[in-house]
């Protein structure tokens, strides 16, 4: 007989809440370690302040402070000109996790999960023992202020010092203490947090104010509002069967005709004709008779249509030519190429849309430590729906698909002043992790990553590969004629002849040699790129 | 005005159930990528099976089999000879997640979150429609059997199709069918899983069926069952304010002093004295009456005070002796080194313990795939609590203190047969997401690890380049041996001499000549080694 009996260990058979849980895995969210804690907890205001504001058609001016309080101790203050949230909303949707308004919509926006605000209240609360103040406004001369904490047994939000008053305010100001945070320069400060967001969003403006002091004012480079993603609909390629019984489950149609039609986008009655055609079972029968094995046979015949992709209004990057406005903004490169290619789509028919950028000189790059070797290495900015991606970059899909291009192949030099930022757009993205640090491998994303840095690379190398040689020929020239004078001094000893004449001929002799020659050398390169 | 009130849009504010946010986000879980995704499951019923039985003082003898069903599509079976589920626990067991016997104890598992074996079911149901098959029973002659899914909207089991009947077995059976999964040999598949859960787990019988029919036994190597790692309470070091406050909140003890010590481990009377004397507040009064305050006041003294370190009953790492068998089964290696240091402690006083092992040689290292270059690379195998972890390196504590080592220093080449095997013991495994592939980064962890392995690679790096060294001089030996036939032959027709004696002068005194110079060698790169 075993030790301990089964009655006996399940005596402690338990269900805990999603807050014990994350309270416990706070690493999981991102809390591990001072420094990324506080730039996680600048992450998850400055995005959920960006996408109230888009939703509801608001140019963003946001505000950002951090104050110390003391060693490793700050209050993080972030504020915004968004829609605010109405009273009664205030509490759950800073107090309880798995809550919100974005989760069970079919629309892009940065956050998706429900997590993160109060994931940052309940960080607060247990490091400092602080309730984190909300002050909010919808516009409409009344003020709404309380202290928000949660309940981490129930998962449920602990509203204390609620009050209103009257104000003409419209936004949302968040004022949160924390301790177990350090604040620090570097790839992974929120400084740089900052930063990498303004340059994905150019429409916004975000002033900074770091423990210091010093203030860095991000303006808007674009005056125009992104384009709100509209909401849609599944897309017929890459649903899976389960999608295709829960949404049949919910459908408000009558038929599997009608549920295909209005449920999923670019599903035409035309479309679902041609589907009946392939199948031995009548789609006029109820969307709830629907079986698993009918459901597979609709995906299995999905696969062999074509059908129109999905549109383009619902995915809104962030635009080549808003891209290269802010790029030339923060980077101040000698050349960027940015490029976009057509929305594809990932399993469970979910849109996605890739973005890539190459900048090249300026402030491009990422300078290397070590003087002795390479004075640059080429930087990855990573974005998912416009949110910095700061940390994990090792289990990134984007990380993964920039190693596998073959830079050199493209006459890019990994070593040099490049930047190559990649912008993932979706309508959901698949982090590997509640902290959402890293967009997971998914094949279709990573290979649609891939190919389209490869067409930018193409565009582009030839470009970097001429700068390079005119660079380094340059660099040749001049060590030439450096020699010069001595060997002109020398000459005119011997010879008698003017130093001054001897000089400017010597000059001559070596501009034009070097013309030549270089020349020849970068006709054959290029001949050879041609053909590889 | 915002083109959109906020009214309007907290209209759509939802709660989602956990089950929820893990279908949607099932790759946070481990299931991106079909060969990740059934390895997976094995990972979870393995784990859950060792766990079973090492709790209920049982030697585990578990059955692992993997059908092909057709393309893409498995049936798992996972069959062990553990304590069993009482029926009324195997719903809730299999069918919400957030629910267990493990996450509220403060004690060493392999499991600690109550969401993988949910995750599978889950996982099984949206890629096959069909629900979990336990069989089970506690062994008093009555065997429950049941299918099990979940209800995704909330998070709750369905149950269906149960039954009992009289019969002899002890355990649990688990039939469970996948779809989007492929079993492919290689580093990440079920195989290997399943061949490192055997090498950290010698008291384990694990006999596997792989797709193709084929059988392995992976036999135990030691017959004795791990002690069960002893139930402890947090240690004052590195416990947090909060913490505190929430342990001080529940605690049955009626004073402060007498809740230090019932509910930590390692705090005397004599230590609550000591602490006493540095605090500005009496000890004596309620645990609830504790403030924030005063609380830090308690961490900040706990800090200047010394403990006797966590008992090491608590935590059970794989022993040195059964490493050292499992590696010479199983790895079969030239020779091997393991190393344990004594118990640490992260935040949230939480103790655990680093196991490191190097081994050299035989089936160590892995297997370069490029000819040309090295034959073989180290091979870094990671476990955490002796469960496997093979995917997400890139972001693991392990793999970062692995990288952090100088091997070279230590006459180490990482181009070699050495597999360096880590593994992480604990009460709480900080894992980076739900899907434990991963250990997170935190300071000590990192720290830690870092440090056992120096150790293991001082002691044992001198062996190895020694190895290393004796190899090449083999080969450089046999180079001049290759040459001494010839020349033997040549001076033979010169000098007439006889061709036999020629080439045993020769090979004396290529012999005589290399020892000496080898020696020299050797003993003059042994003084730098010591030196540095």
């Amino acid at each position: 007989m075993p030790e301990k009996h089964a009655k006996e260990i399940f005596k402690e058979f338990r269900e805990h809440s999603i807050a014990e849980f994350f309270k416990k895995n706070r690493q999981m969210l991102g809390y591990s370690g001072p420094v990324k804690s506080l730039t996680t907890v600048i992450h998850e205001y400055l995005t959920n302040s960006l996408d109230a504001c888009e939703e509801a058609g608001i140019l963003p001016d946001i505000f950002v402070q951090i104050k110390r309080l003391g060693p490793n101790y700050y209050l993080v203050i972030n504020e915004d000109n968004g829609p605010g949230i109405p009273k009664n909303y205030v509490g759950k949707a800073f107090g309880t996790m798995l809550a919100g308004t974005k989760f069970h919509r079919f629309q892009q926006a940065r956050g998706q999960q429900g997590i993160g605000g109060a994931g940052c209240v309940m960080f607060s609360q247990i490091t400092t023992g602080k309730p984190t103040k909300i002050i909010t406004s919808t516009g409409k001369g009344v003020i709404f202020e309380a202290d928000i904490s949660i309940d981490v047994k129930t998962n449920s939000p602990k509203v204390s010092n609620a009050r209103e008053y009257p104000g003409t305010m419209r936004g949302t100001r968040i004022e949160t203490h924390l301790k177990h945070v350090k604040y620090q320069k570097g790839e992974q400060s929120p400084d740089e947090y900052i930063r990498r967001t303004a340059l994905a969003n150019p429409h916004a403006r975000i002033t900074y104010i770091d423990p210091d002091g010093i203030q860095v004012v991000y303006d808007r480079v674009v005056d125009k509002i992104p384009k709100i993603p509209k909401k849609t609909k599944p897309h017929p390629k890459g649903v899976e069967v389960d999608d295709l019984m829960t949404y049949a489950s919910v459908t408000k149609a009558r038929s599997i005709k009608g549920f295909l039609v209005n449920d999923f986008t670019r599903f035409s009655t035309k479309k679902v004709k041609e589907l009946q055609e392939m199948l031995d079972f009548d789609l006029n029968k109820t969307p709830q008779s629907l079986t698993w094995e009918e459901a597979e046979k609709i995906v299995k015949a999905i696969k062999k249509m074509n059908f129109i992709a999905p549109p383009t209004d619902v995915l809104i990057p962030i635009g080549e030519e808003h891209l290269r406005k802010a790029l030339q903004n923060i980077l101040e490169p000698e050349f960027e190429r940015v490029l976009t290619r057509p929305p594809a789509i990932y399993r469970g028919g979910v849109p996605f849309i890739v973005e890539v950028a190459i900048a090249y000189g300026g402030k491009a790059g990422r300078k290397s430590n070590n003087k002795e070797s390479v004075e640059h290495q080429m930087e990855i900015m990573r974005f998912a729906n416009r949110v910095p991606l700061l940390f994990d970059a090792g289990s990134c899909a984007i990380t993964k698909a920039v190693q596998s291009v073959n830079w050199k192949k493209y006459g890019i030099q990994p070593e040099g002043p490049i930047t190559v930022l990649v912008n993932f757009t979706s309508i959901h993205v698949p982090y590997t992790s509640a902290g959402k640090q890293a967009v997971a491998d998914e094949e279709e994303i990573v290979k649609e990553i891939r190919l389209t840095l490869m067409d930018a690379a193409r565009r582009i190398g030839i470009f970097i590969s001429g700068k390079r040689k005119k660079y380094e020929k340059e660099k040749r020239l001049q060590e030439f004629m450096r020699y010069i004078p001595e060997t002109a001094a020398s000459i005119a000893k011997i010879t008698g002849e003017s130093e001054e004449v001897i000089r400017k001929r010597l000059e001559q002799i070596v501009k034009e040699k070097y013309d030549v020659e270089e020349g020849g050398k970068e006709n054959g390169e290029q001949e050879r790129q041609n053909g590889s």
